[in-house]
């Protein structure tokens, strides 16, 4: 489809430093496309980014069928810009969409708008080391009416947000509470889809986490709270005895770009890994012979998070002294090299805007 | 807090026939309040129907931060209004508040800006029989911030539709199928909350049951898949061998008005009644022995809706040859009697307007 541009009259000032705080910030445009029932997804556009303006019954207030991704714009050294994997990206927004019963958008097309937005805001992809434009494309349920069923009509927005970097004083550990109260997903519920309910059910948890000085949570499963599932916003990988264990996709986890990439790299360098259910017993038992050597968090918005110590119910495993391993230092380098173009690109991971 | 009222200059044509499609139809005004943290709820305000506008990046679009309600107003014969156990509804509001981290509400004062919508808008309570006036009070998170974390704004606002009778010719036993792919919740999620990423996770499988002929799904456990819940819009009772049983309250079923007054009316009936745990497989065999004598769902858009079949796993379960029940009709004329002013209220569930 041919799309419509309406640039913006005046421009916003730009961030000038690099601790600008993640997803507050917004640049000057945003690309907007609609879906009606009969017609399709029509009228993909550019205009100046602006507040949306809908009916109180719009459905996506009362029933939340919605979905989104999450992906970053990077700066190279010699000024241009790259997207890491966004194909895969497009993939599980359809993903979603199927789970969520929203109509599928040809992914193509829209990994071309995408890149049609980035490239008139190129400016706004900050060059600081560690920085990026994170990109959220979502689709939003329009149709007035409280019938609770999919909606006719739908809009799909992509909005642009320079971030500064997620270590901001370099790479530390974190730590992580193991969750026994409340519940992310389950088998046959929509834990595998990137639709907004997972998030808000996980702010209780997250809350009472962090009251207790936990950067965050690791899910366990919904139906037997044994097995280890991912952590908020990040998959969840456990370098024990040589091996790289991760949980295996069990139909309630996210399957994160930043994980499948993980898997990637391990297998060329010839790490052994395995996909697994891993229940946090099992894992205790490793720690206690010693053989637990690293934790590690991967997902889009730090790449790869060390876990420094992991607590379950009155259980402390401290890990790798609560330092940086050196797998996930590896990774991270590998992949954010990638990333910024400065790192060999075998595999094709990197477009260029 | 007092109420800013900003009158509609003209108003709209009401619908004049009592076949008005559910929630298709708003009223010339709602109600709305903000908040903001360190200010709390302010401005309460009924002002005309109107779209809303909201930041691309508001919260609500992105991680589903959000509740509602749903009551109704019904017409007298002597042209009086009244609501049917608000007080209820407002505790519920607050408890699914509790679980998704957002301020509560003063309920006292929530349900009084209600009635005084609802008063403003009486002339839009039909008056046909089966017919009312539905409240659709919600809560959405408004700050635009991408960050995973709960928003600092809210936007609570009350709509109001009116809905034609739900058994257009009569009540009529509908057909359900017990879900045994999909989960609507399980222990520790958000099940018993009203909140919006439930309904939408349900849509896959209520398509899949209304392709095979079913009116909707019945949904068992998260955890064990054994376990009977709930029916999407509704709570499910049955009565067996002269005893009524219902599911006891999991952590993942969502508390009905409805069901809490169908238990009270059997309490003073002297009707035997068990909140209990209860497998599809054990409902199946006391089927098979002849003893299910009745199936029903309760909720606020039916009332009571019995249930002539459920079919679970290729058994088929027919239940009072497809007709509608002796219980289930008595519970029915006996809470549209109090909804309506018709019968005596001696438990106080009618509220005035």
């Amino acid at each position: 489809m041919s799309i419509r541009i309406e640039k913006a009259e005046s421009l916003k000032q730009k961030p000038e430093s690099k601790k600008i705080p993640f997803g507050q910030v917004f640049t000057d445009h945003m690309f907007v496309m609609d879906y009606e029932e009969g017609q399709g997804w029509y009228d993909p556009r550019i205009v100046p980014y602006a507040p949306i303006t809908l009916d109180p019954a719009a459905m996506i207030f009362h029933y939340g069928q919605t979905v989104f991704e999450g992906l970053k714009a990077y700066r190279t050294k010699d000024g241009g810009t790259l997207l890491f994997r966004p194909d895969k990206n497009m993939q599980r927004l359809n993903k979603s969409n199927r789970r969520m019963s929203i109509p599928e958008i040809d992914e193509e097309e829209v990994l071309g708008y995408i890149k049609q937005l980035v490239e008139i805001e190129k400016d706004w992809v900050p060059e600081f080391e560690g920085t990026s434009l994170y990109i959220r494309p979502f689709i939003i349920s329009t149709e007035p009416n409280l019938a609770v069923a999919p909606s006719k009509t739908y809009k799909l927005m992509v909005i642009l947000s320079p971030v500064g970097p997620y270590f901001a004083g370099g790479m530390k550990p974190v730590r992580i509470k193991v969750e026994d109260e409340f519940t992310r997903a389950v088998k046959g519920g929509t834990g595998a889809a990137k639709t907004a309910g997972n998030y808000s059910a996980a702010y209780r948890a997250q809350a009472n986490a962090k009251q207790e000085g936990h950067a965050d949570v690791l899910w366990l499963d919904g139906v037997e709270k044994r097995y280890i599932e991912e952590v908020g916003s990040m998959n969840i990988f456990f370098k024990i005895d040589g091996k790289v264990v991760t949980p295996a996709l069990s139909g309630s986890i996210l399957e994160g770009v930043t994980r499948m990439s993980v898997l990637e790299l391990l297998k060329d360098w010839d790490i052994p890994v395995e996909e697994r259910k891993i229940s946090v017993a099992e894992l205790y038992q490793y720690y206690e012979e010693g053989k637990l050597e690293e934790a590690f968090g991967a997902g889009t918005a730090a790449v790869i998070s060390p876990v420094g110590r992991l607590d379950w119910l009155g259980n402390t495993m401290t890990i790798n002294d609560e330092e940086v391993g050196p797998l996930a230092k590896r990774l991270y380098d590998e992949i954010t090299g990638i990333q910024l173009g400065e790192r060999e690109d075998t595999k094709g991971w990197s477009v260029n805007v």
